[in-house]
């Protein structure tokens, strides 16, 4: 039997609306908490043995409908030796950040077979646990604009004044650095499906902060790039960006099976947008409403699942988990989202 | 002569498309980092010879065509004794943010006369400088929902959970504490506008983290309260908030004259969507775009222009003047704004 994730994802009808969680895996849970040891994100992921059981934690307790590997964005370009550190809860640390042509030549090919065994070794322990089950890995790489924030502005950022300047100083060089990310992301994700995973997700969390024109200008081009030459794997992709309401459109011509989004449109209006390209959508509940009273959460994951209209409606958050959210609250949204009949919720709007 | 602000505002034609920038006065310039001592902003807002001179310095050196009185958000909230701190770059302070019922009462009726004396001294001292001059200034109030974000979250925020967790816990106590600094945002201004402004700004930057649900039922009613009960004034409404793509329907029907909007979506865009309310349009050029090359900078001013249409539009930042900006570039946009004629914009696009 085909998985709800991968029928939501082509369009077709699903005997519940598939739910997982961006960030389900990791600081969240107690049992990740005991094992994560002292280090780095990016020592948990060089042990394939850990990071597998990282991957499988919230499956087992929550009984999602899709693992997501644990990793970050950041570990191809660790990979690659551009000098990524990565901390608990501070996200990514770039050493010496991106600057100029010469550090094209920090950017060199990823080979996943040699750079990123554990990777790889990771996403195969993973889907042999999950062999038998109906639940699907899903794979993922960082957006190219998102990364490449990352590596200009050294971490994260507020204005994203580096980024933006150098679009604007040296367009023809952010374009070269962007067709550099894109080009690794195909391998990465290449690497993951090939070693199994059934789905992938392209987290470009950032480029909500460009313009429409800009988006249309910079960042449209590599991630078609990645789509178009993902497509062959057969695995759906998924395609997520925050506070992105203005970029509906263009995302919806990169080639995309899923368009994953936050909560500020409701669904309905998202589709009735993308109503010429038939996206299936991701979303979208505030993850801050894991702190609310539970009737006040269970109404609002109704009405997005009703918003949704049980077809083409992958259930997530619009964001990735919150530090501090109770697990036992995420488990019960699962239990309610895969509660519901999608063939009544059109009725329920 | 009217001013071009107030006459873009109406929407009628105007000799050159007016401008002026969020955050003009303040830490971007060199005359303000001379006399600001070493007080908080509260201490500044305080002295009205002080403020009053900030106010002018950025008409003096850029000839903008509005000032916009110096001051600060959370200066109602200091001068009803809430407890506020305000340091420069850090943004406000809560010292006992709002929890409950009880801190209701620490939020008495403003009464300007008494509670802010300053403001008003400091809002006569600038008119009786400008008068002469076309160069209204305008006054503002922060927005019912970014005033309440600071004084439930304690300051800043990235997730705002604390204010929307009060919003879904207990909606009826969010909705009184609305009003409350709706109330206050009414008295603010007419005190501004009775001692001389000619038009007012309210700043509800963060609202855009609101879903258009929440939006719609928790920040229009009040919005619309405050825009409803300084009508009889004639001074006008402008309403500004960020990444609020998703709200522009509903921020039309808050009975402003002015929709503020960030570099997100193209002014031919935000209009085209509210071709049913003929509002004036304020931005939208990005911050971030003061670090670019000047001819970058000037092909994206001319845009903008070009998007504006020349009529019903006030030229603008899409946000504040960020740190570090340089006060010469402000210098060219406003002279490069002036000196383009309104009915070649058209043409131009």
């Amino acid at each position: 039997m085909i998985s709800s994730l991968l029928s939501a994802a082509a369009g077709h009808s699903v005997d519940h609306v598939p739910v997982w969680f961006m960030r389900q895996a990791g600081r969240s849970l107690p049992e990740y908490r005991r094992i994560r040891g002292s280090g780095s994100i990016l020592d948990i992921v060089h042990s394939a043995d850990l990071a597998a059981e990282i991957t499988l934690q919230p499956v087992r307790r929550y009984g999602v409908d899709a693992a997501i590997l644990y990793s970050d964005i950041m570990v191809p370009l660790a990979a690659v030796g551009f000098g990524i550190e990565i901390t608990q809860g501070k996200g990514p640390y770039v050493k010496e950040p991106f600057r100029s042509e010469s550090d094209l030549a920090r950017l060199r090919k990823l080979e996943p077979e040699t750079d990123m065994p554990f990777v790889i070794e990771t996403v195969k322990l993973v889907v042999k646990e999950l062999r038998g089950s109906e639940t699907p890995l899903i794979g993922f790489a960082g957006g190219p604009f998102t990364v490449a924030s990352y590596l200009i502005e050294g971490g994260s950022s507020k204005d994203y004044i580096k980024t933006k300047t150098l679009i604007r100083t040296d367009p023809l060089l952010f374009d070269r650095l962007m067709d550099r990310l894109a080009v690794m992301a195909v391998d990465f994700l290449t690497a993951q499906v090939n070693a199994g995973a059934a789905a992938v997700q392209i987290f470009d969390s950032w480029a909500g902060v460009l313009s429409a024109a800009e988006y249309e200008r910079f960042v449209l081009p590599p991630v078609r790039f990645i789509m178009d030459n993902i497509a062959r794997l057969g695995a759906p992709r998924i395609y997520f960006s925050l506070s992105a309401s203005h970029l509906l459109g263009h995302i919806a011509t990169t080639g995309c099976d899923v368009m994953s989004v936050d909560w500020r449109m409701p669904l309905s209006a998202v589709k009735n947008q993308l109503k010429d390209t038939p996206l299936s959508v991701q979303g979208n509940l505030d993850p801050t409403y894991c702190f609310a009273p539970w009737e006040v959460l269970r109404k609002e994951v109704l009405q997005i699942l009703a918003e949704g209209g049980g077809i083409g409606h992958i259930f997530n958050l619009g964001h990735g988990v919150l530090p501090g959210t109770d697990p036992k609250v995420l488990h019960r949204i699962v239990e309610l989202v895969q509660s519901v009949a999608p063939e009544n919720l059109v009725k329920q709007v």
